[in-house]
């Protein structure tokens, strides 16, 4: 097909999310390879959103490409109710490198059902209704998901499904609890969920469910500290605690699971994305041993046709494996170190339209501003159309110039395949840093 | 891997749907092909379950092994905001041999999603928020999904999302509406769903949601009318008809789509399974022409990291080519009227426990009850443990002689591929003559 083909039936047929239809002009992609995708007339573009943050292994993997032709002409598909090699594998593949205590896997198609299922674990292993969730995150878009997420992608969706609590997570740069240094922001903020909790009735709620790092809501590193307050409040109150690692696990952030970096061991952590870079499309459930036991003798109450899917767990076994032997993880946590850090932190010593630079890993946002003095963002949170103009022109430089970035309301984020080059991250680092200038134009203060 | 590997594996970290852990022994499976598949042991089995009623094409099938291999090498995996080759040609080719005026198709990775999603545009097209779906149904286990399912399985998922009111749909052989032939049954369930609607009050309703033809809730073929009568009903009320087709779709009853039986539009149409026949997960809503209109300069709000992913696209592509080149379409609705309905109906006369036969294209149920003069059921209603026994009893009688049979509740359903051949089929219904004789100990009539 050439792209003119590719686009007027995409036009005639498609829907694409998150969009206005007769708005939009989706891009043709050729082809993908490494950390590069490039369009029909041969324009590659180095590729700093990962898609939408899923190919930690960069495209095309030699070894995940074999196993998905093997296990596609060996079996392709196998119903949930029988064991299947790839399966066992998989679910044997990230119980190892899951927190000690999380051994057994419940698979879905991907994070919205995993978020789905974990909560149903939570309340069906507690015998609560409530379940607290941050503002500034996202957790997928089926009624539970959407439901549980605090950014504006729920709101066309509500009224929608009870019990959930919103409460505030750390964010010192627009500190919700007026914090001015990280052990405050972490203090203050422990301090708000224990009082919405008190207020919440503590014994009514089943889980406390957060991004381990926030994701899309702005690359949210939370303070030394918090993680194991969270855990702490969760245990005194018997409540579960569900790590949605769906974009923060598997190198993301430099480890396994997000967790370890702090060594806070959740009673559930979702995952999707990076398990197999979603090659096939694959997420899932890990849970401590005690929230399996719930369902030892009692029926687990949900499924899906294609859980533990035979061609997606081949897919993951390849991937998972693929980590061990090239080091995947150790070459994300060095590249966010030793490249993209400096380099960030470099470029905001440059550009007056940076208010703060910050992540770990692959995982890292630029925070853009009109004036560093009172943090007014770029453009207004939420913003459509002209008024989001100056994160579009911002978006538009870095295209030109042949890297494709992610943004997201004031924000750039950085957030390319873990197995990208140093000389690659450098080469996007430039193209930023170019593209940055649009980003200044704007500055008042 | 040795089966034994397989099953300690699985047994020690693989959670399975619907499943009380410690009490099942999930069979681990080697191989499959065509209307096949075999354990560890090399016992084969022939299968009249299709897995979860979705591997409509038959096992491996070479053509679409073949896509998913080529399109494994070329391109995996790219987000939807982009165009692409393998989405735009399924799109094409699903709004082809969809009803005219169903143009637009939202990739999901499975049928929940596709629910979920169809009502999320119902809601915002027509601006009102409650959803009518029946009891005895079954749409996915997300929050959404699960509280329009109209089966036991939504129980312990409740409290669930508001908007949804559940009506009594067809069921001659059980009549909700103490009605005597099918003319009767279809007028007094369509007075019923207006009589629902009246105290509802219809201006507040966004949608009326079906299973074409009820698939795990019993294979309910609706009598010749009831569908034209809901669809005049949603016109005369500006309501929208959804026909979920995850299970009745893609050859299952016979045609492309269950719809077509009747000549019947919905407005929107979810499907999943046989579209792909399962090999990589997908699922998706086809939207007519007035829906996609609603979010032409409006946003959708809604979306999925995978929504039309090439790699799932590709093997629907070759699925659909494959269908057509090779009369699949024609194939399983000829066996329905010539094979298996007339077995099913040989069956009728030969065993006590049958209370009746139903079904069309390879899509048919056996009722077995104790008594035919009361219709009481083989098993009470949701029967677990010693209460199933004389169904596990059966269902234990086909796999010795190597039919992989589906059952549910009272029922034992006939659901081969679509490309199950008639001497296959025959092997299959010689064997169930054989099973019956277990059920026939049950019966007290």
């Amino acid at each position: 097909m050439t792209a003119e083909e590719v686009r007027s039936l995409d036009r005639a047929h498609v829907l694409h999310s998150w969009s206005a239809q007769d708005l939009i002009d989706p891009l043709p992609i050729a082809g993908a390879e490494g950390s590069y995708f490039w369009d029909y007339s041969g324009k590659r573009y180095l590729d700093f959103s990962s898609q939408l943050v899923n190919v930690n292994i960069g495209y095309q993997h030699p070894k995940v490409v074999a196993a998905i032709q093997e296990q596609a002409a060996r079996l392709t598909t196998i119903q949930p109710s029988f064991a299947n090699d790839a399966r066992s594998q998989a679910a044997r593949l990230i119980a190892e490198v899951a927190p000690n205590g999380l051994d057994t896997v419940f698979f879905t198609n991907g994070g919205a059902e995993a978020i789905e299922n974990a909560v149903r674990m939570a309340r069906l292993h507690t015998g609560r209704g409530k379940v607290l969730a941050a503002y500034r995150s996202y957790h997928g878009a089926t009624a539970g998901a959407i439901t549980l997420t605090g950014d504006p992608r729920r709101w066309a969706s509500e009224p929608s499904a009870p019990g959930v609590v919103h409460f505030w997570g750390p964010y010192l740069y627009r500190s919700a609890f007026h914090a001015e240094d990280e052990e405050q922001e972490r203090d203050r903020a422990l301090q708000h969920l224990r009082d919405t909790l008190m207020v919440e009735g503590p014994h009514t709620v089943a889980a406390i469910l957060l991004e381990t790092v926030v994701g899309t809501n702005g690359i949210l590193v939370p303070p030394d500290g918090y993680l194991q307050g969270v855990r702490e409040i969760c245990d005194e109150h018997g409540i579960l605690l569900i790590a949605d690692e769906v974009m923060a696990g598997f190198g993301r952030c430099g480890e396994w699971f997000a967790v370890d970096r702090w060594g806070v061991t959740p009673d559930l952590i979702t995952f999707a994305k990076g398990v197999n870079s979603g090659y096939v499309p694959l997420g899932g459930v890990v849970l401590s041993d005690a929230v399996r036991a719930s369902f030892a003798t009692t029926p687990y109450p949900g499924g899906l046709t294609y859980s533990g899917h035979p061609l997606a767990c081949a897919s993951a076994v390849a991937s998972i494996q693929a980590f061990h032997e090239e080091g995947i993880v150790g070459h994300a946590r060095r590249l966010g170190e030793e490249v993209i850090g400096p380099g960030l932190a470099k470029l905001a010593t440059r550009h007056a339209s940076v208010g703060e630079v910050r992540g770990l890993g692959v995982f890292w946002a630029i925070e853009l501003v009109r004036d560093r003095a009172t943090r007014e963002p770029l453009v207004p949170f939420n913003a459509g159309g002209e008024a989001a103009a100056p994160m579009v022109a911002v978006a538009a430089a870095c295209k030109e110039r042949g890297l494709w970035p992610m943004t997201n309301m004031n924000r750039v984020h950085v957030v390319p395949p873990c197995t990208t080059r140093r000389d690659e991250a450098e080469e996007g680092l430039a193209i930023l840093d170019q593209a940055l200038e649009v980003a200044d134009r704007f500055v008042v203060g």
